[in-house]
């Protein structure tokens, strides 16, 4: 049986948000994601109730464990634990990390959103596995509480600072993917490229070409 | 040291909610409750993020431990589990009981709503410590999944199919509070009647005195 990776060697980290997914829904999302390569998805849902988010978690559980494919869950750490989710992602309105942490135990994984170099130190203290480090580039509406674009700069600020995986995200497309990794980005959290596009499996596909250029063994 | 009493003998059960305590944060509401007599405090956000919700949690956790008043988060299990909240409750849109009670371990509290006996009689079984059974009256906006209100029947019906003690909720005044413990309740939550009143601690008082009527000791 072969295992999902770990943060280190993901290069498509899929988020998927069905306020974007123009009526399709998570499992659909998901499925088709898979289908082009992503390496590791995450769920995100701010508006579900805590049941209905349980339920769709568990299908998606589902569906990664058979793929291979990392599960996460963004902020809700007991639906992460409710359904033996790979791990959790947590923002700086979210939980703190080192609580997250403490609850999560050391077998899972910890993402930490970071924006800043204070951030990512933090992060790393608090027992983060991987960042997320962003926002990157101008994102289409999708998380409300970022702050402005500050181009694969951040990536290359925080880089030297940290030994952690950095996941690189907002706004991230076929066209500007090359220059997170470029950067020093370990791979690339995909949203409304991926969610909103006519064939999610062929955006996906053309991503995750272009985020595993170079890789060993392509 | 005293400590907090257990399910059964909890009188007044004190939900706040900041969408209707006209100004007063969470922190002033618990205070003035736990001057008038709650038993337990349940917070109650759904709009809070979740980095906001633990940093209440937390100092309501502080408050409630020095006065030995129970201390129950609402719906998110992981904050509970944070600040070591003494437990949670659930509603039939949380994280199903059994899976809460599972992560949660056997020290903690767990409550579950239940309109029907046989939502009452699938709650014990998933682990539940008591029952938070209603809407028995009309309340104001309080919960807007909420279906309407039973009358002190919905208590009798559920009481003798069960052993675990039950907390009435929906539309409990001083006017009413006698009617669903004479129905079999063993406690009373409220919302609106103290949390809006003017003076928060009288109104409790008045509240806890009606619901202990009868207790021995008093």
């Amino acid at each position: 049986m072969t295992r999902s990776l770990s943060p280190g060697r993901w290069r498509l980290y899929v988020i998927t948000d069905e306020q974007l997914s123009r009526g399709r829904s998570h499992l659909q999302v998901v499925d088709a994601a898979i289908r082009g390569g992503a390496d590791v998805v995450q769920l995100r849902d701010k508006t579900a109730s805590s049941g209905r988010l349980y339920q769709v978690a568990l299908s998606l559980r589902k569906l990664t464990r058979e793929a291979n494919v990392s599960f996460i869950v963004n902020d809700r750490l007991d639906v992460a634990l409710a359904v033996d989710a790979d791990g959790v992602h947590v923002g700086q309105q979210d939980l703190p990390a080192s609580a997250v942490r403490r609850i999560l135990g050391p077998g899972k994984i910890l993402g930490v959103t970071a924006e800043t170099v204070e951030e990512a130190l933090v992060a790393e203290k608090d027992g983060a596995d991987y960042l997320g480090v962003g926002p990157v580039f101008e994102a289409r509406g999708t998380k409300a509480d970022a702050g402005p674009p500050q181009g694969p700069a951040i990536i290359a600020n925080i880089r030297p600072h940290t030994r952690l995986p950095i996941v690189a995200i907002g706004g991230i497309k076929a066209e500007n993917a090359r220059l997170v990794r470029e950067a020093g980005a370990d791979s690339a959290a995909v949203i409304s490229a991926i969610v909103a596009a006519d064939d999610i499996a062929q955006a996906a596909r053309e991503l995750k070409s272009i985020l595993s250029a170079g890789d060993p063994g392509r």
